[in-house]
């Protein structure tokens, strides 16, 4: 079309968003993303062996991060992040300058929706992030900030305002996340079924954050944004995603924050293998029997106004009570203290964040 | 096709579901639901003039009760039923002799899915009821027991049992359920979100419940079904089924029953006028504003292991602490004792139930 620009639209939030992406391999499938991620800045997170050179597709504005730069970063305080895992990608949360993040894995592609167009996920996140949540009272027609959507009848006058808005977890479509035993017994299974919704999910309600497809305020929840102690000398895997929407989920509870689900769908391509998941998992899978009670129960003490505040105290709290289910728990709450010492050095003016009605005013 | 019989195929539980309509005019609206609802029994309620004469159209197998009939069955425990509004669809649920009701409003039509295949309501609102809930924990996958689906990594696997589901909650495309104001703002808004979900409210959330399209388990969770005073001598109007799913969510987060909501969809065809509705819902309105802080945080004592005590219980608690906020909540507290009285009249055996390990026994 004659007079049509070939300068791209600037996109939202163009110069308040890092994507993190934790790899170990040459990041070919960012020329899939190239339309909806070229704009933005990238923080790659390399796993493994710091010697290896990652190539990353011409045109992209990125830093990168091996284990030797971050155990230069931190020091001794690099204990807490995770080696041989791709929990690494907390690191990235916590050298990042900005106010939002998106992380997604190297393995997930751009998902079509119902009539066959390219699904932009991050924008989908960042509308999840900038309109506000409702854990207080369900919605029936979903999100009620959507175009097209309301409060329904019965929904209170006074809850309508909503709550900031802390997380946005997005979905995937063909390779479920399934966990090793489910993989084994439904080999073949794959999700085609795309729910067109965003919901919030209530106060009080836990569920399962999956770090592959997952946006997050910063300044609001990132604190709370730890992977835990995973892969290489750890005795579990692949339940670093699962502690940190945990952890989040009772601090964004208590703080007075939003965490929404659904929409945006991204394309899962490989499932991971069943039986290398499987030894990652085990433990995790009857520990977590013990983890849950734990933190449906946990409260918190209304003087931590903070993330961090809240954080520690979480950790006091696993130490003490999840202490006796495996001595992981106590090497696991020491690092959470390390994780937000060193995110306090990093983020300095992050520690002063004062919370007033549920509004966290970072700096 | 030769070879192909004319007889329907039997549908799902045909003898142990009772369609239940409240209305005030000649029944048109079922000519379209006739491949779907044929086979069953019809309760139908009229509300207003008993003189007037109800049409059915053909081949349909009912009974109707109006208000002379609601008089003389119930004697002067009829003063809990109300008169010139839908909330008189309840009695319709005390003379059903079956285990499930179906209950829909006259104004509502077989609705198409995105394929442009007619959506069986009632087949969908079963499947709900015969597959368990999981009200503890979250599952981003939504309903785990629907095909394609299963519960994905992180979710315990004590939970994955479920719970008995007591209440399937659908929805409506074309006209939303909106209050007066909402309607006012936009009249013009239309549902055309096929959202292809169906999920369990969590427990301790509390919802806004529709009684357009909606089924449940009379065993489960019958006598907590009642719509209470609205309309005719009473001063708010459209909080019926509201005030029915409050009351029915902490009963069944008590008893350990589930509720379940989104699919099926069914086409609402008109807008009640608002003005009218505002005049019905403004008490109502900011009464709620009370009322969902109490339904909250409203606990059931330990021994109160049927359904029948539960709402016993909770219409002391209305008394005592929403009597203060209007006289009426004295009147509807009372009226909560009569139906739950009329109700065991009518349904001798049901007062035994038991109560074991959260599943309900009857009779």
């Amino acid at each position: 079309m004659a007079g049509v620009s070939k300068v791209a639209p600037t996109p939202l939030l163009k110069d308040e968003l890092d994507i993190v992406i934790p790899t170990i391999r040459n990041l070919d499938f960012l020329e899939m993303w190239r339309p909806f991620f070229e704009q933005y800045h990238l923080i790659i997170v390399q796993d493994g062996d710091p010697s290896k050179v990652i190539k990353v597709p011409e045109g992209f504005d990125y830093e990168l991060y091996n284990r030797n730069d971050i155990n230069r970063i931190l020091g001794p305080k690099a204990s807490c992040i995770s080696f041989k895992d791709s929990a690494c990608r907390c690191f990235g949360y916590m050298v990042s300058k900005k106010k939002y993040i998106f992380t997604i894995d190297d393995d997930c592609f751009v998902a079509k929706d119902p009539s066959g167009k390219d699904i932009n996920a991050l924008e989908q996140h960042i509308k999840n992030l900038l309109t506000p949540s409702t854990p207080f009272f369900f919605n029936t027609l979903y999100d009620p900030y959507r175009e097209g959507a309301d409060f329904v009848r019965g929904y209170p006058f006074s809850l309508r305002e909503g709550i900031p808005t802390a997380v946005s977890h997005g979905l995937w479509l063909n390779i479920p996340d399934y966990d090793a035993p489910t993989q084994l017994v439904k080999p073949l299974e794959r999700n085609t079924r795309f729910v067109d919704a965003v919901l919030t999910i209530p106060k009080g309600t836990l569920f399962p954050m999956c770090g592959m497809n997952l946006a997050f305020n910063r300044e609001l929840i990132g604190p709370a944004m730890y992977f835990g102690l995973m892969g290489d000398g750890q005795p579990i895997g692949r339940y670093d995603d699962m502690w940190a929407g945990w952890c989040m989920k009772v601090i964004c509870d208590h703080l007075g924050l939003g965490v929404k689900t659904g929409l945006p769908y991204i394309w899962h391509s490989k499932a991971s293998n069943p039986f290398v998941n499987l030894k990652k998992e085990y433990k995790g899978i009857y520990w977590q029997e013990e983890l849950i009670p734990f933190f449906q129960s946990a409260t918190l003490p209304k003087d931590c106004t903070t993330v961090q505040s809240c954080y520690i105290e979480l950790s006091k709290q696993v130490k003490a009570k999840l202490g006796k289910v495996d001595d992981y728990f106590l090497k696991l709450a020491d690092a959470m203290v390390t994780w937000v010492e060193a995110w306090d050095e990093l983020n300095p003016s992050g520690e002063k964040s004062v919370e007033q009605n549920g509004v966290v005013v970072a700096k």
